[in-house]
Parts: structure tokens; sequence; C-alpha cells
């Protein structure tokens, strides 16, 4: 008996893809959110399973299940409409589709990651950050990195400031002296490295 | 300025996670589905997100949207259970974890996974399947490519049956003789080929 071996194979997974068009077509959302002037419908069941804290609100016991529309007022729409893609999708927007590229859209988004506890979304944002860290903008992104609990952020930026060659100049910017007054544990660590 | 060029690594996708989670939780499910004598507790944006037979059956025009409960009659209770893991994960359960994993439990998924327009779930099926042709089941599992609408298994159930010394003994089975009675098309294909 002679086995063709060539086996068959199978394309990778497309929820991603297919949630995606869910979102698109908004077929059955149950709730809405607004956002300053905007409105986005979405779905509980999608939010809740991405989200611990979407899954808490939405149906915990304290929840907001019977709400029909729900309020943010922490988030700017342009964040929170990737945010929602991504929850949906698992994926940012090409650089070039995304409305604003700039790092303080990064910093949102990770802001906006750590409220909602999507970790993944967070190593994604620390990713894009570490993409523009220099010697201008290392001690800010640090801040950023400490203030929405960003290990992988913030390890790297402090591995990268104790070098030498960039603290002499980090240190010059607006963005240390903001690190000096409010992360006194972050320089007392980086005092005993440098 | 030294760049430490170590990047931040970002892990694969983890929807499929998230919503098995979501399937075991049960969190806000709005349709079930009556199999025989079991439930199954869903939830119908992933449903319709997933198969665009479920799309149009619960959100199209003549949909069954307001139905809390579907009664299903053609698929049994274990090929619903795995079929409904895989829309949410887009895996199926390990080997030593189906209940069944024979053939004819094959056979089913890819008949529910057609009836659904389930295309990753086919082809999922269809390298289950391939895995067990042999000179004994080729004309068995060729007729259900052809039923099922499963071109790839099909295309090679055939491939596997015209090297002569596998259809010298494939043609004395009964499935052989059932596929001469129900698809001589395929006959006619095969002969051309033989």
């Amino acid at each position: 008996m002679i086995i063709d071996d060539n086996c068959v194979l199978v394309p990778p997974s497309n929820i991603g893809t297919h949630l995606g068009r869910l979102l698109d077509h908004a077929d059955g959302t149950d709730v809405s959110f607004i956002v300053d002037n905007e409105t986005f419908q979405a779905h509980r069941a999608v939010l809740a399973a991405r989200s611990p804290v979407f899954r808490a609100e939405l149906f915990g016991p304290m929840s907001e299940a019977t709400m029909p529309s729900i309020t943010l007022h922490d988030i700017t729409p342009a964040t929170f409409k990737v945010m929602l893609r991504f929850i949906y999708t698992d994926e940012l927007p090409l650089e070039d589709e995304l409305e604003d590229s700039s790092t303080e859209m990064f910093q949102n988004l990770l802001a906006a990651a750590d409220r909602y506890a999507l970790d993944r979304l967070k190593i994604v944002c620390a990713q894009k950050l570490w993409d523009k860290v220099s010697v201008d903008t290392v001690a800010t992104i640090l801040a950023w990195a400490e203030t929405y609990n960003c290990q992988e952020l913030k390890n790297r930026c402090i591995d990268f400031f104790v070098v030498e060659e960039n603290f002499k100049k980090a240190i010059f910017t607006d963005g240390y002296a903001l690190l000096v007054l409010k992360f006194p544990e972050i320089i007392a660590e980086m005092k005993k490295r440098v």
C-alpha cells in the first residue's frame, strides 16, 4: 500500500478576522459606549471574554448589566476606537491607518490597556513605545511605564538609561526632572546601577 | 547614543483562549440549543461572527432572534459539543480528551462544518480523515468528501485511489460498491485516470 504523505495543511486561526467583521457589521450589539460625542456599539460577551475589568463591570454582582449605554470619561474617542478594535481582533490598525501614531497615542493606549487589564495590548504598546525611546524620551516613557504598571517597558528603559552615553544626555530633559519629583524609588534604583 | 535593540516580544494572539473561557463561564449567554436531551448555552454574537449560517439564522430577516432556545435535529450532542468548542477556540480538543475520535466522529463533524459553513473546521476534519485513509477506507471517505463538499479531501482520496497498488484492493470494499451506486461522476473521473 502506498500512502501519499502530502498532508492537509490547516490555515491559521481566523477568529480575530471573524470578530473584526462582527464589529464592522454590528450584528446583535447589546451595549453602547458614549465617549465625548461619539457612540460605539459593542457586544458584552466579547468585551467580558477579553477583559476581566469589562467582565466585572458587565456581568459582576455590581454590574451595569441593564444599562444599554455606558458613558466613559477617562479615555478619548480615538483611543477607545483602537482599543475596541484590538479587543475584537488582537491587532492594531496598520501604522498608516492609525489616525494618530504619536508617542502620546500609545501612552493613552497603554493607560487604557492597564485600566481594562488587557495584558497583551500592554505588551504591544510597550513594543511601540520602546521603538520611540531615545535619550530625549526615555525618562518620560519610563514614567509612563511605571504609572501604567508595564514592567517589560520599565526594565528596558532603565537598562537604556544607565548606559553612560545615554544618561549623560537624558538627565538634562524635563522628563527626567519630572521622574525625580514623582518617582524617587526609580531614581534610587537607577542610582545604584549608574 | 547606544540603542539596546533587544526588542519587546509580543506573545501570540489569545482570543481563542479567552473565548474558550467565556464558553466555560457562560457569562451573558443569550441562546440555548437543545440537542437530544442535552442543552448547550451560547452567545449569538460569537456564533454569528464565526458562521454565516448562524448569522443568517440568528440575525437575518427570517431569524430566530426572539427564540430563547433552538432545537436541533440534524446533529448529535457529542458532535455539537466539539463544534461549539471549535467555534469559540478554533481548536479541537486534544485526541485523548475527545470522547470519541473515531472516523465516524470526524465524518459527523465534517457534516456539521459543511452545514454551518465553518470552512476552517472542514479543513481540520479533512486532515483528520486523511490520516485515516487506507485501501479499506478510501472509498467511504471519498464518498463523505463528495457529500460534504470537501474538495481538499476529495482530491487527495482520488489521487490515493488511482495508484495501482491501492485500487487493486480498494475496489473490493463495500465502500467502493456504494461509491459506484451513489456517485457515478466520481467513478467516471477515476476511470479516466486509472
